[in-house]
């Protein structure tokens, strides 16, 4: 497939999704409506741009106004068979209801996930958390059913449980968040549980950021003695990102399944090749709630050019890099904290660091405070170092400045970063 | 259908069933070897009796010298894409392996027994529990979900989020254990929430003895103003029991997916309609892990005049009513202790009791202890009521005696009943 033939594809579908949505979905309607918008009026990839943008607040406003679900339902109420909410860690929780047809398109995108992390038939998958309100696991346990593979439960038991009962079944794949995995092979260590030798070959990782940094990936993947997938999915869109077994570090949306853009959360126009932006998802199987360019507030970087599983699908470097309220911008260019501190981290001679975006009405001046290790004879050729590289990488000058007393110590999540607002 | 067709299609099934298990199924074929039976030798129901009995003990030693999964496997290893586990309550955990197929007739008794409580599309399931590797609540869910019905799990939340949950999403069906669904009414209570005007109209109640206890039955359907439905399943068997809706306090087996025997234990003969005897169970559907009249060693009174949805199924008077090693036999008469203890319940002058069988050599002696309550005048009148009710409706005489000082209190869980081996 190329990427002309993809986005036919998608047009094809993203048609067909619109006409139910302008007949039938209250939400959309309505939307659509206030923004002066006919259904005849989208007939191109140019007219797609005039939707407006759905974002979480706007959400959870609707499902307020309109207990409980909201109105964004395209068939009748007792046609939705499944509810999921999110987790609510940022704002109001979200309920999710879904119809058969849009459960049946999420166990879809499950087994194009396995097909890209190359399941085969001898694979035998473990799924050791409780299985309640929230969608990830309950969508790749009835996904992993689906495409026949054997599905082993563990809900209620303990840590230990757990492992023998992987153990003792042969698993090869596990399903977890990034800190369940940690946890295990903390028991497993306990307990003399030679994990790196078990049949386990991958983890699915998802759920919170923790596959996707390098330290994180590395010490699991030495405990487990397996490859890890990071994989990304939304209570409100479903299940579309995952690591490619041939693209290591990269998270590949399932552009079949859903439109990516990847956008300048400033002017709403999209990123180049490799810069960073927001993403910005439309479903294009989902139709029982649908989302339109939802605003997913996730901070990424795209690659056009990979063709992951012989796909024209949109690879993420480095996956999900963070919440995009965190991006800075800096003379017009945008640059998050996370790659900063990759950088800065290159430098042995640095103890400490701390990061500040002075948002000045001039515009964003970043500052970044340096605490040299004692044994680094010339501070200001350190600070300049840094600040050369800096701008090689990301083309703008920081303030590089020696730390005046010594820093805070950060445990694994503290923040080094802060954005100030400084008056006048 | 009549019986007469029931027995013919039970045969049909059972029929095929035995060709693939003296085809592929090592512990069965092994089995019947030893017995001296070929497949040919089976060709009625007189036939059928000649198939040995299968017990639990025989399984458990089955996969303990063939771990980890024994020998009763129909197809090859890796078609099996479901595990469950026996809780291990009594002796030692089983593994059951299901195969598609065997999974899917398990979804279709599930498809059974929502039609015997009269489920229809207005209907909506919550399952409050963590899923773990017990079978019973994992095919309920599943058997839900394929008839199209609004399923909400409720894994790894406390009882407080599971009410909330449960309240807002207008569930009209609640699965649990009888221990569960107190508890959650007494949280309810707690909480002020008013359970018995909520939407939920039936509780499908399984997982241990209570649904068939009338006092514990009253107290659950008046705190939950719901009818309550008791259902039986076991991981070696599947989900093939349910009280139909219209023949409340009977357990229905599901004849056309089992072959159900009632028999004397002592004799292994039959025992007549409404007498007490062992379940004895054959799969006609599971031929995955099959078994063959496995003695579940339930204790039962079948009626076979009932014909409930219109069926000539057995009906369970009351339910599982216990393990058979604790019936007494006295004078060719069997008797459970909670039947002698629902009589004795009857007399309002008892303030408490305790039951002991005296096994003796030439036979069982029964002695009903009775603490009569202070108000009461006349002891011997007493007991001689009891004893004479007694043999009016279980056609022996026991010996009823006044106790010589006052009987512990026991609490819910308490055995009013013991068994003592006599000497000489």
């Amino acid at each position: 497939m190329t990427r002309e033939q993809l986005r036919a594809l998608q047009w094809q579908k993203l048609s067909t999704g619109l006409d139910r949505l302008f007949a039938s979905n209250a939400f959309y309607r309505e939307k659509f409506a206030r923004s002066g918008i006919a259904r005849e009026d989208i007939k191109g990839w140019d007219d797609f741009q005039r939707l407006p943008f759905t974002t979480k607040k706007e959400l959870a406003a609707d499902q307020e106004a309109n207990p409980i679900y909201g109105t964004n339902l395209t068939e009748p109420r007792d046609s939705y068979v499944r509810l999921h909410q999110t987790s609510g860690t940022t704002g109001r929780r979200l309920r999710w209801l879904d119809t058969p047809e849009s459960w049946g398109w999420i166990l879809k995108c499950w087994e194009q996930i396995y097909d890209a992390v190359g399941i085969d038939a001898n694979d035998r998958f473990f799924f050791p958390f409780s299985f309640g309100p929230f969608i990830g696991f309950w969508a790749a346990f009835e996904g992993a059913s689906r495409i026949g593979r054997f599905v082993l439960p563990g809900g209620g038991l303990t840590t230990n449980a757990r492992l023998q009962l992987m153990l003792d079944n042969g698993i090869t794949i596990v399903l977890a968040t990034p800190t369940y995995a940690l946890r295990m092979a903390e028991v497993a260590e306990e307990e003399g549980i030679d994990l790196a030798h078990s049949k386990v070959r991958g983890l699915i990782l998802a759920g919170e950021p923790g596959a996707n940094i390098p330290a994180t990936r590395q010490r699991l993947e030495q405990a487990w003695g397996a490859r890890l997938y990071d994989h990304s999915g939304m209570t409100e869109i479903g299940s579309i990102g995952i690591e490619y077994d041939e693209l290591p570090g990269h998270l590949v949306l399932l552009e079949d399944q859903v439109i990516a853009e990847v956008l300048d959360p400033r002017t709403l126009q999209p990123v180049e090749d490799g810069e960073l932006g927001e993403l910005v998802l439309t479903t294009l199987g989902r139709w029982g709630s649908p989302l339109i360019r939802y605003r997913t507030a996730d901070a990424v970087r795209p690659s056009w050019q990979f063709r992951p599983g012989g796909k024209p699908f949109v690879a993420l470097d480095g996956g999900i890099l963070g919440r995009i309220d965190d991006m800075i911008w800096v003379k017009g260019n945008n640059v998050y904290p996370s790659a900063i501190e990759g950088l800065v981290r290159e430098f042995d001679e640095v103890a400490e660091f701390a990061i500040e975006a002075r948002e000045l009405s001039s515009g964003t001046r970043l500052v970044i405070c340096i605490e040299p290790k004692p044994s680094v004879a010339n501070g200001p050729a350190l600070l300049a170092s840094i600040a050369r590289m800096i701008q090689d990488r990301f083309y703008f000058r920081p303030d590089v400045v020696l730390a005046e007393e010594p820093l805070p110590r950060f445990e694994l999540k503290g923040r080094r970063f802060r954005r100030v607002h400084v008056d006048g």
